[in-house]
This record gives structure tokens, sequence and C-alpha cells, in this order.
């Protein structure tokens, strides 16, 4: 197959767009600003959805599922996350379309069908389950909720971008409910750690804990908790979020609980998500110019086998060969498969499973039976070995570790040489502008400061990482006091 | 605990809507005809789905993700289909709100922005689908397509009940493009048995297949496949559907493929799918007037073990030797829960996880400690044994699957006894009326009697099942000739 993927080089972001398409991973749809997600991207979603999914329940949480519609009167209940989320929202005005009179055949909006109230298609979902949550808590024997959610939010974005930011998206979303402030904070706390666990162990991406400024806060939280990553443009990606929502929502939504002395109080909250758009940052961390590179632990297949062969007696002796390796590996849980479509030249298939990021490739012809060998081609490095079949089970269990740890660390190198220490405001320009990354500087911890640079600079403060030394020095940009630095990003 | 449940004898729908609520399976929320499904309703469904999912993908399917709105030019392209769900969708019309200037803290729908077009909340994806697979055909090479989405849809229902019918609901809604007319059709029934395979031996739950008519069908389906269930209040509930979509949406979207030949063809389809309704139609199998029973393939949790003690060392004891059986059990994937709260009396747990239908329940004091045994109370039959601990493991093992199959064995004997087959429509009322359940009886096979049947009894025809025997006989109602009964009953 032939590939004719715009390089990395000439334009990073027609190479993104192009890739996810061409790797069958999503599409744009026929409806403005959504995604169709295409079989093989959904597979990696699920293998996302999956091992997230565990780790919430081993924290102790339990799914539920809460209505897409939000009334506009809840909508607005807690007036700066309506706020945050008023000028972007889909809205559901009428409940039924009848016939157009002037044109058969054709529909038009009922006007006899209009809502009395209408609906906004959640954005997020604090309102409506808050406002459940009313209803679940009395008493301090009911606290901590410890819910999460699967489902499709909408945000009516402009500019859309296939995963990274999209009208509709698919994401996760935790809401908790405590008796007191600091199990909250310690709740907000401990899910930022289990994205950063997933994100980091299981994406093999590297990502830097941090606090959100007031700015960057979720609408509505008192802390946003974050983990932030870099991607290989040297553009910064939001990868995760989790909020300490203090005592807002439960005033808003009036959600108090007797505590063990019988006085009245109200509870406190958080929320975390993750979504589909770490399917765009799986794809800018690792991917290369030959299409997608996948680490093992997300890919669908892991290792794809690709025969070689002109008659059917050799095709017959190699799938005798093949088929134990691949019952062998299937075994070990090693999700692989034997492409053996006669519809398809090797040639084609090397690139086809090149393009979508297949972590290790063992072709085998008529000499490799007659040696009892493989040959073994990493995606990662495109680097090939000549393998002994004795043995190569444990090869190829232990060459998948090997590629997932040399993804994370790949990623990690790539992150040091592009986080940059800088200390004057022209150095802060220089950097951005030539190197990108992260540009590690002194801010003087004002809005108005932070707001300055972003119109000057396009870069906003990623986070306020949580390892932050103590540092006395100036702020890049108007010189006043500072205790440490902050990290500065362009971002996605 | 004190359920304080209406008996199905007093009000059988009054039952099952305090049950569904007190159960923690679903409660009404506060957006119309919406409801929440609460954890433990949930992780019921989320067994629903991992099932499901297995078999589908086992039969070659897989999982992708479409749009929630469909432009309305799209959603009329297959007329039949747009008909059928216009009367009932909810409209998106505008995309952001604003500041009420009359109202400070309020806000409004803004009304320059209103959308170039109206989008529609997919009430079933056929439309969005067959436009994107559009881009996906092009030969023979490209079918079938085999793929399911699980999702969530808006139906703009005017009377709801939880699960049964509620505005939005979760589904997954299979959609396949094949080369001939026969594959499609083989598809359809297949999935239709996939189906039926899972609800009688996952769920418990007797199901008739069968064949819609005309006039129940799919709007734009040429051929809907049913499977048909019973409840115990003698009313039928369609517990999945399959269909068999010709080429209409093919047409409606243009859907071609250059055949072996290298003519073009428009391709055949199909759609199934299944929903959150099943829930209701486990509730409305099993249960009784103590509460949810659960067949031991869908409990979240399959054994409790509730101490009975008074003591500090009495607890102690039981908790040692409980410990070592949770753990075997465990192991052999039983779902169990020791519930050893302080804060409730053995009665209020015994009484609470009745209601939540656990399959087995446990009871151990001090003095089976001393004899080395346990109570073990069954929640289907409500009877009791004392047995040895030495053996418990197997015991429960084997218990747990005479408890499914007895639930179907029941569920098989309800169904045998509430099928009657009249041939008067003096006693199709009076079994209607007196008796319920499926009533056999010959039709003429004209929608107009099928019409005036359901104008003036209620009950419709619920399918034509595929084990029809060939019997030649007389419309109940005309008298007019016919060829084998088919099964009416009142439905939810």
């Amino acid at each position: 197959m032939s590939k004719n993927l715009t390089t990395r080089a000439e334009d990073y972001s027609k190479w993104y767009n192009e890739l996810v398409v061409k790797a069958d991973l999503a599409e744009n749809s026929g409806v403005r600003g959504c995604m169709v997600i295409k079989p093989y991207g959904y597979a990696i979603w699920e293998k996302m959805q999956a091992e997230l999914d565990r780790k919430f329940k081993e924290t102790g949480h339990s799914n539920a599922y809460f209505p897409l519609f939000v009334p506009k009167s809840m909508f607005e209940a807690e007036e700066k996350n309506a706020e945050g989320f008023a000028k972007e929202c889909a809205i559901v005005t009428h409940y039924r379309l009848k016939n157009d009179p002037d044109n058969k055949g054709k529909l038009i909006v009922d006007p006899n069908a209009k809502l009395e109230e209408e609906l906004i298609v959640r954005p997020t979902s604090e309102a409506i389950i808050w406002s459940t949550y009313k209803g679940w808590v009395q008493s301090y024997r009911d606290l901590p909720l410890l819910i999460n959610q699967w489902a499709n939010v909408v945000r009516w974005e402009m500019r859309t971008r296939l995963f990274l930011r999209t009208a509709e998206f698919l994401w996760q979303e935790g809401h908790t409910a405590h008796a007191t402030r600091q199990e909250a904070i310690e709740e907000s706390e401990k899910m930022m750690n289990v994205y950063a666990d997933f994100v980091q162990n299981f994406m093999a991406i590297p990502v830097v804990k941090g606090l959100k400024t007031e700015s960057e806060r979720f609408a509505g939280a008192e802390e946003t908790y974050c983990i932030e990553a870099l991607m290989q443009d040297g553009k910064a990606l939001q990868a995760g979020t989790s909020h300490f929502l203090g005592q807002n929502f439960a005033k808003a939504f009036d959600v108090k609980f007797a505590n063990k002395e019988g006085k009245q109080e109200f509870v406190w909250g958080t929320s975390w998500g993750v979504s589909t758009r770490l399917m765009g940052a799986l794809v800018m961390t690792h991917s290369d110019d030959n299409g997608l590179v996948l680490p093992p632990n997300l890919a669908p297949i892991q290792v794809v086998i690709v025969p070689i062969y002109k008659t059917d007696e050799q095709l017959d002796a190699i799938t005798g060969q093949v088929n134990e390796l691949v019952g062998e590996l299937r075994e070990l849980n090693i999700s692989v498969k034997f492409d053996n479509r006669d519809t398809h030249k090797p040639g084609f298939k090397f690139a086809e499973w090149e393009l979508k990021g297949v972590p290790v490739r063992l072709a085998v012809g008529p000499k490799d039976i007659e040696n009892g060998t493989y040959e073994v081609a990493r995606r990662d490095t495109l680097t090939k070995e000549i393998i002994e079949k004795d043995g190569i089970v444990i090869y190829l269990e232990n060459l998948l570790k090997t590629i997932q740890s040399d993804l994370f660390n790949s990623a990690i190198d790539y992150r040091k040489l592009h986080t940059t220490e800088v200390n004057t405001f022209e150095e802060f320009k220089e950097v951005l502008e030539n190197k990108g990354g992260f540009v590690s500087a002194h801010w003087d911890g004002t809005p108005e400061t932070e707001e300055k640079i972003k119109d000057l600079t396009k870069a906003t403060i990623r986070c306020i990482p949580l390892d932050q030394v103590e540092e006395v020095g100036k702020c890049v940009f108007t010189g006043l006091p500072s205790v440490g630095r902050v990290l500065f990003a362009k971002a996605y």
C-alpha cells in the first residue's frame, strides 16, 4: 500500500490529520465538528477504557449513568460553571418534526412542539449529578459517594480537529462527594495520580503533575490538578484534570448531610475526567513519518505475522509453523494476527501494519522454515533481527516489554531536551519561537501578567508543578518577586 | 431495613416502579422522561454489556462510534425511517446561551446562535452510519462491514417508565453491510439467535423467536426478526430486534460496490439492537414480593455472607473462617461480599440483600463456627439449609448453576401455562381478559384485521413464530383462511 503521508517536518498538523484518517483511527463526519471513531481507533480506546475502569474500581469507584440533557434552570444553578460552558453548548428546543407542507418528502421543525424549558446537551455533568446527589445524601453514613460515568459530551467548539477538539467527544467523568474538605482534596490528588500512572505506564507518555492557575481552572472548581504532556512539535497537551470543587456545587444544589454530631453541613466535591483527546496525545507522542507507533499495552494487534511464499506448499509449511506460534502467544495474552490474505503482496502488508503501528512484525518464508527462524521487525526503531524459532515466544514477550519502556524513555528524553529554564523575557520568547517545549520561568502570580504573556507569545501557564522547587526569583515579565518556577508552553 | 414494597397482586405496575427504585437500580431524574441508572443497576447492565460484547466480537463484529447528532437533511433521506421517528425526536436548534438582560444570573438562548441546519439527537443511527458507509465501501473486498456501537439514543416518548420506556436510553446497535441479499438475511437471523441465546442462557428469560408483521416492523426495514418474552403479569415484552434492511438505506445514501465482475450494485443492510429495556424484562420475569431475584450470571454480588455475633471475639472467629471462604470463592470467579458492617443488624442486612436479589446468602454465627457449618439461603426459593463448611465451595458453585437453570425453568413453566390456543374471538377476548399471556390464534394476514383486533382488545401480534406449524385454519376475527397461528398479547 502506498502511504503518501506528509512528513512531520513538512507540516506537523497536516501529518497528524492525515495519519489519523489513513491509520483508520477516525474521520470527520457529515455533522459539523463531530467525528466518527473507526473500528481500529475504537479498539485502542476500548483498551484505554478497560484499564482506566479497572483502576477506578480498584480505588473504590462505581459506574452509573446520568441524563444527557440538563434543563436550563439546572444548568445555570452553579453560576461560574454555567458561565464557563454557556457560550458553546448545544440546545434542544423542540421535540418533533413534521412534514414540510411546501416540500414533499422534507421535514421541518414543528413549531407546536416547543419545549417548555430548553435542554442543554451536557458539556459536563456536574449540574445534573449534583441535583441527583441531593436525594442520595442525608447522613455522613451516605458518604463518600464515589461514582464514575462513561459518556459522550458536547461542547460547541468552532475550530475542531480529530480527537483533539471535537464538538462531541467520549470521556469518563468521576464525581465524588465527601464529608470533609481534606478527604475531597485527597480524592482529587488520588485521581490525578491514577491518571498519571495510566498515561505514563500504559500509554508511555510522560506527564508533569501540577496545579492550574486561576485563569486556567475548571469553571466552578476551587483547584484544578492536571497532568501535562509534551507533543513532538513542542506543544503541550493537557492529558487529564482532577478538580477539587470545594462546596460550590453542594451549595448550588443544596446537598447537605448530618454529621456525626447531627449537625447539617454542605458536602465537599471533586470531579475528574479524561477523554478521547488522549488518542491525539498517543499519536503525537510516539508516531513517525511512516505512520502510527503504538505502545504494546494499547496495540489492538501486538504482533503481526506475514508469510512470504510463492507456492501453496510453501504457504502450507509456513502456516503449520505459524499456527503453533500463534497458539503459544495467545496463551500469554499476546494479541497476534496471522495476515495470510492472498489478495495482497507482503510489501503492501508491511506498509499497512507499519502505518497502523503494530509494535512487532514477523516475516517468515521458505528459507526461514528451513533454518527454523523468523525475521522480527520492531515498529518503533524500524530495526530487524533474525531470531530462532526455539525460544521466540519468550523473546517476543520480552521484546514487547522493552518496546513499551523504550517508548516511554524516548519521550522522557525528548521532554528533557525540550524543557528549558529561562530568566529573561527575551530568552523566553527566543526559546518558544525556535525550540518550543516547556519553558520553566518565574512568574509574579497575577492573572494580568499571565494574560499579557499569552497575548504576546501565545504561551499559557500549563501548570504550577507539584514538585516545584522553592527558589527566590523574579518574574520573567514584570520583574516582581516569585517563589518558584512554573511551566509555560504553547498548547493544544 | 423495612421494605414496604407493594405486592404484585395489589398493583403490578406500582410494585415494579417501587422495586426498581428501592433496589437501587434506577430512579427518575430532574429531566423529563430521563432516568438515572444507579450504581447497582449499572453493575447489572455492565454484566449484560460484557457478555453481549463478547458474543458480538466472537461473531466477527467490531465496535466503532458515530455522532450523536443527525443533520435534518440526512435524517430525512430514508423516508420511511424518517417518518417513523420524526414525531418523537429531540431537536437541537441553537448553540449558545447568553446572559438574560432582564434577569441577573439567568441565561437565555442566544437568538444569534441559530444553527443553519437543525440537528436531530439520534433516535437510532442508520442515517448517520449509512452516510458514513458510503465512504467506506467501494468494492466487494470492503464487504461485509460488521460494526456495532454502544450508545445513548433519544426518543421523545410522552409516557415514560423506568427502563421500559425512557426518553433517553442506552443500547447497542449493530449495523452491517453485505454484498448479497442472502448474506444480509443470514446476518439478521444470526444476530436474533445471538440475542435469544443471551437472553435465555444469561438472563434466564425464555423467548419466542419470530417475525414482526408489517405494521410492527422497524421503519425502513424489509423484515424485522424479534425475540418476545412474557412478563409475570401476562404482558409480552419485545426483548430484542434484528432488521433485514434490504437495499433501502443503501439506496437512500447511495452506497454501492463494484462486484467481482466490476459491476456497480447497491449493498444489503441489517441493523439490530437491545437496550436497557432488558433491565425491565429482568425485573418482571424473576422478582417477587420480597424484591429482586437475580440470575447468578447477572448478579453483581452472587453470594453475600452475614456474620451473626455479639462479641468482638465471636466476630474475629467468624471473620477468620469467612476470609478463607471468600478467597476460595473468588478464585472460582464467584463474586462474594462479606457484609461485616457494624452499623446494621443481621435482620436489616437479610432484608437488604433479599431486596437486591443476591442469589445466595450465607449466615454464620458462633454455633456454626463450633459445628463447622453455614446457613445457606436461596433467594429464589427462600429456602434455607445447613451446609458443612468442608465442601461448601463446590456446593455453592453447583447451587449457583442450579439457581440459574431453575429460574429459566420456572419462567418456561409460567409461559407454558400462559400460552393459550384459541379458535374463536370470544375465547380470544376471554383469555386475554382473565388469564393474559400469549394467545395463539389464526389471523388472515391483513393489517386491517390486526388493527381492528388491537382497537378492540389492546392486543397486538407479537410475532409470527419462526417455528410456526403449518395448519389450515380460519382467522379468529374474520373467518378468512389462515395457514398458521401467530402470537397475540398485550405488550409493554
